[in-house]
């Protein structure tokens, strides 16, 4: 059957999350150890799904750690070569394979701009971990399917302790626990992703809409879902979506929403009310039950796996080995 | 004829920049008397079209600052209430109404945990404009058309003038001065994109790639298309084009190339060579001749506006009232 093997990495999601569960109070403690003192912001480098687990990053840190949190714009550093001064930043390099030429560049020239930086690789012999002051592994094991599954899951968990290291993150030792078990109650129930994917076997366009933490959840599942089922599929966040994008929705192109549990559910709902006023198809992927709202994004992101995997198999693709991608992308 | 007005806003642009670059002197004064001092970062507070535009001055005030620069998440400031520090932090709030409310409240809430904030906006009497420390009218003349278009490339050159008050932009008088004869030689030859978008009449899909500076213009440029053309168009930058979605590209989802003039290009050129391997259609905008780096984006600006005007007529569509769209978006 198409998918093995990301069908099995998938599955080893609640295991990886348990280990690194394990380790929580000894991240937090690296983390606040390299800390600059005074901390004037965090930045993300990332590309592909590690970029999207950085969105979650960036949403979970400027609220515990109340300083500006952003996303690099790697070209700045490995085209323009810009002088820049980063003392007082807080930088954190993500890649699975800690081989992306521009995230490595990047970082050790933020380093040399004088940052902080942690390395989240899951390969800790990797030139990422080895440009980075702090490098925390990913630990999932070996990711042999091009879509990265358990690695994005695992560094959103470690962002979210790294967020817990900075200050007040929202959730506390017992959501944690309860963490593997949600996963694993997702990953037990993937019918509901192959009844979504099978009312859409006409589209080859989606749209996935979310708001605040979760839209990192709808960026991933978005670009999980153009890996792997070669489907046209945009991650936008709904304040986004409602300022000009809104007016190219049509019949033919389903929309997704991704609601949180939390504070931003209201202008999800809102927006709900809009799309079936205009008879735009919408579909809904419900929260996690009794999840703290910080570590939702990282069930959705289950269940955006679970869709994307549904959805490539009812086309007749591998999403395994997706045509014209390979597991390093070597960009500068 | 269908974008009478838009087509108006269009034709003014030069002027509305040749305005602002008289008083080009004072604008940078006025910047540099406000700045933190010393100056930590940027940050930049905007939806739809002015978002795109802070896009530009991100990268133009990061390279010419060289403190880091990144768009804010209104909703950790306006859904989330997070507790935060904004302190040497310069602010640019951006709103062609000034009249949005969560950008408005952004902009209070980070003055408020100390930035030093800019309002950019086309009514100087309008409530973002009071909530900033500086206002930097655009002085672009009532825009009428739902698209924004005069108000955009008016607030990408104010962006070009902070990026220049904070050090070395990578541009000169004579570079500025050159500005308006481009954009008014670039408005001149509309045939370009009448050409274009009649190669891609069977198209309800675009995906624009840029990257670096270039990258706003793209985003704008697909903005453009989807609020007027109602077409599913993307701006995407190259380098994560090919971290994923480059798979669900095909021979029906044609990419619009924008080539900066500058240290990305060879970027593009590679990736051109990609598309044509695998048979993507593909077609490319050049930058105007002789104009520095940093002001190609503006000029790219208006060509995105020439395709989106072209296309929405060619397909019957009246671009100065989209569908579903009002002048100001009320997201909170």
């Amino acid at each position: 059957m198409h998918g093995e093997l990301m069908a099995a990495e998938m599955a080893q999601q609640p295991d990886v999350l348990d280990a690194l569960i394990a380790d929580a109070a000894q991240i937090r403690e690296r983390v606040r150890t390299i800390l600059p003192e005074p901390l004037h912001g965090v930045t993300f480098v990332a590309r592909g799904s590690s970029d999207n687990a950085a969105v979650f990053g960036r949403y979970a840190c400027e609220l515990s750690g109340g300083r500006p949190a952003g996303l690099v714009a790697p070209s700045i550093h490995t085209r323009y070569s810009a002088r820049v001064d980063y003392s007082g930043q807080l930088v954190i390099g993500l890649s699975q394979s800690g081989a992306t030429p521009e995230i490595v560049s990047t970082c050790e020239r933020l380093r040399a701009a004088g940052a902080r930086v942690i390395a989240v690789t899951n390969d800790p012999a990797s030139p990422l971990a080895a440009a980075a002051h702090l490098s925390l592994p990913v630990r999932a094991g070996r990711e042999l399917a091009v879509p990265a599954t358990k690695t994005v899951t695992a560094q959103m968990l470690i962002l979210a302790l790294v967020a817990d290291a900075l200050g007040r993150s929202g959730f506390c030792e017992e959501d944690l626990a309860r963490l593997p078990q949600a996963v694993a109650e997702a990953l037990a129930d993937d019918e509901r992703a192959t009844a979504l994917t099978a009312g859409w076997s006409a589209c080859n366009r989606l749209v996935v809409v979310a708001r605040g933490l979760m839209y990192a959840a709808a960026l991933e599942t978005a670009l999980k879902i153009r890996e792997t089922a070669a489907v046209h599929a945009e991650g936008i966040s709904s304040a986004d979506l409602l300022h000009g994008p809104i007016a190219a929705l049509d019949a033919e192109l389903p929309v997704l929403v991704l609601r949180g549990g939390g504070r931003t559910d209201s202008d999800l709902d809102a927006l709900g009310e809009r799309l079936a006023a205009d008879a735009i198809p919408t579909a809904w992927w419900w929260p996690a039950p009794g999840l703290a709202e910080t570590l939702q994004p990282i069930v959705a992101t289950v269940h955006g796996q679970q869709v994307a995997l549904a959805w490539a198999r009812a086309r007749g693709l591998d999403p395994d080995a997706p045509l014209g991608l390979s597991k390093v992308t070597a960009t500068r």
